[in-house]
């Protein structure tokens, strides 16, 4: 294609949004004009679904659950009066809260206010929070904020080690759903040890985000914490940065929350327009399928040229994978579908892997995410007429035109700066994007069966790990794996058995009595 | 594959290092015995390209340069007794000086000592450090460290707000092979800059890890800087983890150093074997090549279940696709080679995209990086008999599992712990057996041509920045884009120019005299 038709092309292709002032570039995606007419036939479903999604359909049909984080920055689209107060009211009681924390109206008894926030969560109720933690936190935030999003126990140690002198006026947000997430709730349980330790009181700076009618509900009643919000049936963790889940701590950080409702709003009228050239989710959604025919044969690199974005791409990639990575369609077909999504940003990935992208496989596509305003003031010229910003701006703009030459597609979104609106926008273009793109595929993009499915096998580990220790303290000599195996009628278990006493020998757990854990064969085992 | 079958097979595959205490098992690869037997006379070639790549061979033709990273490990290996003295004086000269300035006896004017790094350098020069700074440095580090990686100039305000009220105690330390690389070059000009409106003398606190006879090593003898490492033209930068590029750092924060070294010595013994199956790096490079098909087909997922590892994908991700992501082999035939890699952490990632790889597109190979010692203390059990040490082991074993019965393939590395040497011997590890892979695949491992070709197309980019604004500052009236391309003739690139004056007037520097930057065709431009 020649210059004069590929600026043709820019400009017929280019989506901005007035109010907020946002850009998507799809024009370096080669779809043609034939594919994307051969496409109407089913965006008309995708928004008709898109429409009943919006008006409380059961749209997550394998859950029987409505899914409804649209309704969380337009409350009157939300299916009841009822439902509409809820998030109203959810939404003052944050503010409140928040105001009462950051001016010490609400404070740890003998301490002017408190200092720090530590979240507990795993998945949507960690990824959300921390990139917009990454994104938008103020440098002098009144509550700095910290994870814990695993159940590593080093992990744990390593925060809670942070905290250690300021566990008084540390702040503890319980995030799960149902509260019977293993990871959060054993995270809680490590966390209330290392406070009973302190001397510190826990439920006085303790707060729960989860469902009505949770054991973590239940728990923070009964023990009195400091507060309780609610995670709602009809939002997914994934979708979940605009509910409590993300506004409790990005209110706490002093974080204008109106604001990024109101770009999530804003983007979602732009996003709800049934007309696929004009809707910048769905021009998303047309160039994902055409670029990964439809079944995911591309991955997606993002690459957020500025550093407050780079956690976007770890947000995104739950949001695309976990929404899209599924087995069977609505039909009940095996479709194995998904999009692969990975990077973290740019100009600094340019000199780690944009090598392979350049030159190598062309499995990928890449998404640049560009802000226009470099910094609050004017920067120093590093060179006649040249700043950090310029050289950031050339890297990308460098960048995009060289795996274009090299015929290796990308699409651009523009932000004029990484404000709370920006990114509530940004969220918000891309939820949309991929419940669209689901329907183009024909699937569930709101349950995540196989997130279950990991956590019974793992119990099933667990439970077995129970049974070779009780194995062993019932036995009065050295056993073999193999007699381990027979003894918990477990025969076909033996290479699982072989991988949890290496654990526990490593833990001081149990004890070699013989051979050597490198030989299975050879190896007796005693408790310690 | 039947339970007795595959433990069979487990048992067979299973690589153990004795010293280390490593296990490498690729039993979920599901590779034939013929397919081995066939991969022997390719292995033959690539441990004999090895053997001359570690004797002094111009390994990397394109840029007739040696490549000796395994030198640094075992110096007597180097190809002259020069070169053999310099590496040991250098690790030598690293420890003396780390020593000095972690007692005291090095400190900054009217302190007792310096408190904080600050690291300027991006690629190679920054991911290794960041990787080995949240795997080992010890939580009371005498040094804290902090990295400006990208020439983001909000990303660069921040790390110096951070700093602000430090910066007199802040030792920065510039790393840059040849001092051109724009990002580190002007990431240090803004930070001097930064020191001169604080008041702060920048020599006497600043330190190069550079090329003999660079740019860089000039401007910090004449400008008086307290140090100067070497960066040797023979070790690039992906590979440079064990040169004075990751030890300086490492040291000043209190990692030994010299165990580091000896865990990849130990490794690159063990790698050196010429035997297919029983060299962990030559498994690993089997294991890739039958997985993607010598093609890199699968995307490589890389999932430590241990927080303190998170940065190793970001770091594979450099060493695997800057190596292995080549247009051409060695021969001049397009081949357009690479292998993806991405991934976070177990279980966090479980809560995210492992839904995808459970049960959506099957495009992909996970290696388990699994790290026996829980914590240095016994945890608390959560269970009866379970702890949070036991609930991550359990989740990376079901996970492992549920993968295999979906037909997934996985790998798992296992380390005893989390300690310099095992960080060490991981490195070690994976730099042979991309080595050894590239030698499979006939390609030039230790070139990035596409990051020069990089470099020239932003350098182009801002060249017609230049020419754009002088042509404003020429003109006497607003000009419209088509008018500025006609003025500094170039008419092809009418897109590109819109694409920069939109981001100068973003930042006040070029003004809307009429028209709008969403209608690219209506817009006229005048300089602010």
């Amino acid at each position: 294609m020649q210059a004069a038709e590929l600026w043709e092309r820019y400009q017929q292709w280019l989506y901005h949004h007035a109010d907020l002032d946002i850009y998507v570039d799809v024009s370096r995606v080669s779809f043609t004009s034939e594919f994307v007419e051969s496409m109407q036939p089913q965006f008309v479903r995708a928004f008709a679904d898109m429409q009943a999604l919006e008006g409380g359909a059961i749209a997550n049909p394998d859950e029987q659950r409505q899914v409804g984080h649209y309704w969380l920055r337009s409350p009157e689209l939300a299916p009841s009066p009822q439902l509409t107060q809820d998030i109203v009211s959810t939404v003052a009681s944050i503010e409140a809260f928040a105001d009462k924390v950051r001016s010490g109206h609400i404070a740890p008894a003998g301490h002017p206010r408190f200092t720090d926030i530590l979240s507990i969560g795993i998945g949507g109720s960690a990824l959300g929070p921390q990139f917009v933690a990454a994104a938008l936190a103020p440098s002098d935030a009144p509550l700095a904020i910290h994870f814990i999003d695993n159940i590593d126990p080093d992990g744990i140690d390593a925060v809670l080690q942070t905290l250690a002198d300021r566990l008084t006026t540390t702040l503890v947000i319980v995030t799960s759903k149902s509260g019977g997430t293993p990871e959060p709730n054993h995270g809680m349980t490590e966390v209330k040890a290392a406070y009973g330790r302190a001397g510190v009181e826990f439920a006085p700076r303790a707060i729960a985000v989860t469902g009505k009618g949770s054991k973590l509900e239940a728990r923070a009643r009964d023990e009195g914490w400091l507060g309780t919000f609610p995670m709602d049936d009809w939002v997914g963790g994934r979708t979940s940065e605009l509910s409590a889940v993300g506004l409790l701590p990005a209110a706490l950080q002093g974080i204008d929350i109106r604001a990024m409702l109101d770009g999530a709003k804003h983007m979602d009228a732009a996003t709800r327009i049934p007309d696929l050239t004009t809707n910048p989710a769905a021009l998303l959604a047309m160039s994902w399928y055409w670029l990964g025919d439809g079944k995911g044969t591309k991955d997606m690199v993002v690459l957020p040229y500025k550093d407050r974005l780079m956690l976007f791409s770890r947000y995104l990639q739950q949001l695309v994978m976990e929404s899209l990575g599924k087995a069977r369609d609505l039909d009940g077909n095996l479709v194995e579908q998904g999009i692969a999504v990975y990077g973290n940003k740019g100009s600094t990935d340019q000199h780690a892997y944009v090598q392979q992208l350049r030159d190598g496989i062309n499995n990928f596509f890449v998404t640049f995410v560009e802000v226009l305003l470099d910094r609050p003031h004017p920067g120093i010229e590093l060179e006649p007429d040249v700043t950090a910003g310029d050289f950031l701006c050339g890297f990308l703009l460098g960048t995009r035109q060289a795996l274009f030459d090299n015929h290796r597609a990308s699409i651009t979104v523009t932000l004029p700066e990484v404000s709370e609106t920006a990114v509530g926008a940004l969220i918000a273009l891309y939820e949309r994007a991929v419940g669209l793109y689901a329907s183009l595929v024909n699937i569930n993009a709101y349950h995540q069966p196989g997130v279950e499915a990991g956590k019974k096998a793992a119990a099933g580990i667990l439970d077995l790990q129970t049974q070779v220790l009780q194995a062993l303290r019932a036995s009065s000599s050295a056993m073999s794996l193999s007699e381990i195996a027979t003894a918990i009628a477990a025969p076909d278990r033996v290479e699982t058995i072989y991988q949890l006493v290496r654990h526990l020998a490593a833990n001081n757990r149990v004890a070699i009595a013989a051979g050597d854990l490198s030989q299975p064969g050879s190896v007796r085992l005693t408790l310690s």
